[in-house]
């Protein structure tokens, strides 16, 4: 790693095998990025238990998955791409540092900031939290403690999660103003242009695991099909010689993904009546799973090998760890908790 | 220490040397319970973080003082007889498990426990703290850590804490209820009678470090005698012949402590006009300051023997640490962080 590359920190909540909206939304994005920037990527345990665990989904009341979820990501993220020798793959929780850095940050984040972050309220409202933790209101100061333990200078995020980096920022230009010291970089928003994958279920909603309208890596060739299959289209197009309308079917939206190549005949087809959902929904999946194929196969082929999986999060630990430590005692030694010798 | 002992924890801010209200208050009482318990006793550097410092007072806007506090401390803890052979004795910071604690058991504190803390409330409009921290709204948390770290039963504290180790207790609590597994005991206040030691400006007042009214085992016995000087007496005996009211007087209120024997003379005298307050004053300088003198001996001893008073608080950390160490994975095994091999 050289010193003069800048440096990125993202994290994803340990959900389990990705999905096609993670896939696109984050994996790529972070293979690209791993290319030209020393880059930490996290898989951030202790913030999925800000939330009380919704199903199957982990939270804090609900951490039986926890560890699986923690697995098949890491194959996932291997198997799509990233790469342990050009980047630094962790789980958030194997540097406790961090956990320190978070308790001092706590001391200098005005409560108001935190009471104020709009993710905040709408996470309240969208997972109908009534009563809140701690620890969900000081979500932006633990993601603060994982970008600035690295001296992040960048963080790859949606329009969604800007206000939170934003808040990393002001806690560390807080930070440097309280001690006279540039200790932390001033992190910034790293914008990306992702395609918005639908749910399954809506051409308008977002995939997610918690709404169930996904279609994951883990997912077989039948299973992925059977998801297709399931999708509804437009409701006006009973048979295969009505005229449909492409633009409001979540079965075109993935042909523009996974079947760029035809998805002009497949508009054509579709608006003058010449092509039925069913055999549209087929052509679908076999494209699917054929792009698919090479990292799910790469993914088999690395669930036989958890020795290998818990080397990389192993050794991934140790070097953040050693960023981290020298991050927190330069940290320490501003705020006076080091005795000068 | 035997495994059938009780445990013991409990604090104090690092506000330098000793004064008597923190002698009589903690100290005299800590000494009392080495002999029967199981004593972590420990300076709570990260807690004198969570306010933002008021003139010399350590706070996150103001650390100078921070590492100079806590050798007077420690050094006035074992002058006035605190046996680093009996209990532990450490610095909070020292043991950064209780950061992870405390991170771990932010996530699933309610909010609104936080919120409705009496002595968070009190504490804003004491100090008159218009924007509090998160860290400061999060104290009853990491006392609990601190608590819970070393599996505390006991609790000494005034009245005016009694809601914080409540707090602690309900935290404790949810976390076995919410892991199904007796984790922590549930740890009980342990309620002290303690002379109240006034402040040596007002009967009525306190004796505190912020307030600036009081004597401290760092003073030479000219300060005590200077201090005792100033202290105001009755304002309608001006003459030595005129007759006094000493349940007013805060000269009286230490004769009461330091010259037990000659009260009743001091009364009758004062309330009888045969006793002039400059002599009053005298005496009691006397009295306190002979009292004080061996403990002062020691602490100057002491002074000398820098290298002892940290080999005791490094050793005290490493003990504390075991036993942080032992409760942490416990924690983070019924939490399901760990994965199970």
């Amino acid at each position: 790693m050289s010193e003069s590359k800048k440096i990125i920190t993202s994290g994803m909540r340990p959900t389990g095998s990705l999905h096609l909206g993670n896939i696109f939304g984050a994996l790529h994005n972070w293979i690209k990025l791993q290319e030209k920037y020393t880059c930490f990527y996290f898989i951030v345990d202790w913030h999925s238990l800000t939330t009380p665990g919704f199903g199957d989904a982990v939270g804090y009341e609900n951490t039986k998955g926890l560890q699986n979820n923690i697995k098949q990501m890491v194959i996932d993220w291997i198997a799509g791409g990233l790469d342990p020798k050009k980047c630094t793959i962790f789980v958030q929780s194997h540097v406790p540092e961090v956990a320190e850095l978070y308790l001092l940050l706590s001391m200098i984040t005005p409560l108001g900031w935190l009471e104020r972050n709009p993710t905040y309220r709408e996470m309240l409202k969208d997972y109908k939290i009534e009563y809140p933790t701690y620890g969900l209101l000081g979500y932006p100061t633990l993601q603060a403690a994982d970008i600035l333990a690295y001296k992040g200078n960048y963080v790859p995020v949606g329009k969604d999660q800007e206000s939170h980096v934003n808040l990393s920022r002001d806690i560390a230009g807080r930070f440097n103003n309280l001690y006279q010291k540039n200790v932390f970089p001033l992190p910034e928003v790293l914008m990306t242009e992702v395609p918005k994958i639908p749910g399954t279920d809506d051409v308008n909603k977002k995939m997610s695991k918690s709404a169930g309208n996904y279609i994951a890596l883990i997912h077989s060739e039948q299973e992925t099909l059977d998801r297709i299959k399931s999708m509804f289209t437009d409701p006006v197009k009973i048979r295969k010689t009505d005229q449909g309308h492409p633009d409001g079917c979540v079965v075109f939206a993935f042909h523009k993904i996974y079947n760029q190549e035809a998805v002009t005949v497949v508009r054509q087809e579709c608006e003058e009546g010449s092509r039925g959902c069913v055999d549209c929904k087929m052509q679908l999946a076999q494209k699917m799973n054929q792009a698919l194929k090479p990292i799910r196969d790469k993914r088999k082929e690395l669930e036989q090998q958890t020795d290998l999986i818990y080397d990389i999060l192993s050794s991934g630990a140790n070097q953040a760890q050693k960023v981290a430590q020298a991050t927190l005692s330069e940290v320490k030694d501003v705020m006076n908790l080091t005795r000068k010798k």
